[in-house]
């Protein structure tokens, strides 16, 4: 029903991604590196799709990035669930990044202390910090992580992603802790990128143009998995939620054909986005 | 001065373990079968000091292992900062916990989804939960990370830490997040046998006696580093904090003598406990 006052009775403008900027205007915002080369690829590419990479093991994990490499922005990997690894799986996957564009995503989630992740980031079995483009963090310990993960990323020109809000069931990272995820994303844009969220449409004020926000648990149909897993649909995450890039995991890496269903993904988050710029 | 009310003047008992029980008696309180082991082994080898064994590499690890295990009740490992790992180094490890009498307790900070976390706590290059016999979580994700990781530690006999506070400076996890994670310890005590936290005895309400309290950054000088850690002495958490084992790094590994200097932080921290038992 239309309004006595419509100016008031208007929502705030508060879609997360500042008004809806195509990604190459955003691109001109980045502070960080490998926020600034992610949302002119996203641009270049016409996708917003990172796949999540949850496979048996790294001959599968390669197997696919070379399958759904011409369809996504990002390729997210959990490298700590293969039984092994090693510099030149790390190296093979750089080059399926250059040869199809895109960026290499290691969905670390670190959550100690400075001292500790550094250690962690460039060293270790992994060596996290010699193959991929960027990873993330909660922020549960404080500022000192992203310190950390900065004396390691920053030289090499990575970026993190913040976790601010999370699709599981009973996530504590809500209202003030991600409001803190935010205001600390703002003040280390030098070498934080942007956001794991959810609905930053939803959240008190925009964030700056230059931060990505990616959201996990998309499918194409909505559900949810056993262990608190809730999914949610391009349309839905990209144009209401005002998040910028979906990532889909059992609905592509589960698919009988996971290049076609990347291509079907990346069609339908392009097409929310397409929508949600009006 | 003598109140004309005492009972009223009272502070509240709220020590965060439930009125300082010596910790042979709180055994019979645990549910878990590490937390039990753990308190029973407390009180047996009248140490309540953890090591953090943040060294080079998996020899050091364990040469530290067998340096300190007479003194320790918990030897607390990063093995994704060693550049190698493999089920040897896995099972000398446990055959020097046997020797000595000590747990195992992987620092892994698991914080992704439930499902997620299954395959990173079984599988991967490290296998944690084939050495391990406690490791921890931050609630962040919500209760599906409990239910994850129960369900591969769980059969095993395996513990979890749920990680109420932490030493860094801006931490997040304090307040409503701090009492949500007491909350949900409290609610799933088959497999969570206690806490990471700081000062259980500022909480509003003590948490069960079967669940114990560990807190890092200790050491007999209090102090800082740059990335944002500040210590605490052992008699200070023990003692006015409320916590029930030192989590002791730097002190311990970066001295001259580390058995030595184990010594001296179990006799420390054991006089604190004592004290505190009135």
């Amino acid at each position: 029903a239309p309004s006595a006052a419509p100016a008031a009775a208007a929502p705030p403008v508060a879609n997360g991604t500042a008004a809806r900027l195509p990604f190459e205007e955003r691109a001109k915002a980045a502070q960080n590196a490998a926020g600034q080369r992610l949302l002119e690829l996203m641009a270049r590419k016409r996708s917003n799709l990172a796949v999540a990479a949850d496979v048996a093991d790294t001959a599968a994990m390669l197997r696919l990035a070379d399958q759904v490499g011409p369809d996504i922005c990002v390729f997210k990997t959990h490298v700590d669930i293969f039984s092994s690894w090693d510099a030149a799986t790390g190296a093979e996957l750089r080059r399926l990044a250059d040869k199809h564009d895109f960026l290499v995503f290691e969905d670390r989630k670190f959550a100690d202390i400075g001292n500790t992740v550094v250690a962690q980031y460039a060293g270790g079995v992994h060596r996290i910090a010699d193959w991929s483009d960027l990873t993330n963090a909660h922020l549960v310990p404080g500022p000192g992580i992203i310190d950390g993960l900065r004396s390691v990323g920053g030289p090499r020109g990575h970026g993190l992603l913040l976790l601010a809000e999370m699709s599981s069931k009973g996530a504590l990272a809500t209202g003030a802790y991600t409001q803190a995820v935010a205001q600390a994303a703002a003040a280390n844009q030098d070498f934080v990128m942007g956001f794991i969220s959810q609905a930053p449409a939803k959240w008190p004020a925009p964030t700056p143009p230059g931060l990505v926000h990616m959201t996990p648990g998309v499918q194409l149909a909505a559900g949810g998995d056993a262990l608190g897993q809730q999914y949610n649909t391009p349309a839905s995450v990209i144009g209401a939620g005002g998040s910028d890039v979906i990532i889909v995991g059992r609905g592509i890496i589960k698919a009988d054909d996971p290049a076609a269903a990347a291509a079907r993904y990346r069609a339908a988050g392009w097409a929310a986005y397409e929508a949600a710029l009006g």
